[in-house]
């Protein structure tokens, strides 16, 4: 059908269209806070969302980068919030067919939400058992679900190796990453604030799955 | 596991997370210029992103709501550009059992985009076939599969009841979404800008699925 008719004038070329996105965020974001491999985390970030000023809202732990890079490497998981973020990950770009793993539909997360008084976001990271040890989470939905996170590893949960805690929204989104970035014993990236969603955490996420911008 | 150490206090049930987040948006949000039914989805639009002032960059046809609404009623297909759109759509919602298509992953997309020297995003929606006549497209990520399908539409391709136009990002995204809003023979909702994304997309479609807020 195209080429019939007089067409829009833009980029069809995909490593064109990426290349002029990350040079157009890497000239108008302050990107000077970060060092190089954080700072390929925060342009992607950046690439998720459409504004540069999210730049100043990101924080990372300093050995963020190294801690879940060497675990995708290793072989860890990935365990996701929602379904939204598990298939927003590139699985070109995972180094070692990471499975990617989002409980939210399993039969029993229903049953298990009523039984715990949560919801099923949260109740769902119950269902991850012992993959939760030295995977990479990325939560990109659910306020419940980062909170919760928090209270399995403080009741001797296993401990992943890194966090992406990116909920979004109006009601425990500010909250529950504050209270991920006051956790200097977890590994972890935030956006501050409301903004966040399933986008900027599957895109951290590709961010550390490859040194390939 | 949990119960056992002390929580972090926040709200664990989900139609009170619903509740409060709309009537937080509603209370810091201008959606003065908006019908009732228009607000609903703006709510909706804003709840995927975090920002109230997104509200000011929303844009719809006269006829969006009735017309969208009307489509998913009678049955009409979900058409997203992106599986991360696709698997952000609220089934329990659909009104009709209405199929979601994403055809990016189709194997013959890859070489449909070479013949057609375009991205995957844009070639993809080659494959709705007839499908396109009469349905809801949700574009959440790639300007190039929303330009597209303006150049397929003005080749003579089927005409959809309704688009969702919301690619993301920092080339061709605002261009592509004024092309759709010149257009007035397109029912269409937009968000003006570089912003937009997979979990807008998906959650205007959620609010266009049904009238319950």
């Amino acid at each position: 059908m195209t080429g019939r008719v007089p067409t829009y004038d833009y980029e069809r070329d995909g490593a064109a269209i990426y290349a002029r996105s990350f040079a157009t965020i890497r000239a108008e974001a302050d990107l000077s806070r970060f060092t190089p491999e954080q700072a390929q985390i925060a342009v992607r970030i950046i690439h998720a969302c459409g504004r540069v000023d999210v730049a100043a809202l990101i924080e990372m732990s300093r050995d963020l980068v190294n801690r879940a890079r060497g675990a995708l490497r290793a072989g860890a998981p990935v365990l996701c919030d929602s379904e939204m973020v598990a298939h927003g990950v590139t699985h070109a770009r995972l180094p070692a067919r990471n499975e990617v793993i989002c409980t939210l539909r399993d039969p029993r997360t229903p049953t298990l939400a009523a039984t715990l008084g949560t919801t099923r976001s949260a109740a769902a990271l119950e269902l991850w058992g012992d993959r939760l040890a030295g995977a990479v989470v990325a939560i990109g939905n659910a306020p419940t679900a980062l909170f919760h996170l928090l209270e399995h590893i403080d009741a001797g949960g296993p401990r992943p190796a890194a966090i992406i805690g990116m909920p979004v929204g109006f009601v425990g989104a500010v909250e529950s990453k504050d209270a991920l970035a006051a956790r200097s014993d977890l590994s972890h990236v935030i956006v501050r604030g409301r903004q966040g969603g399933s986008a900027m955490a599957a895109a951290t996420l590709n961010a550390l799955a490859s040194e390939r911008e």
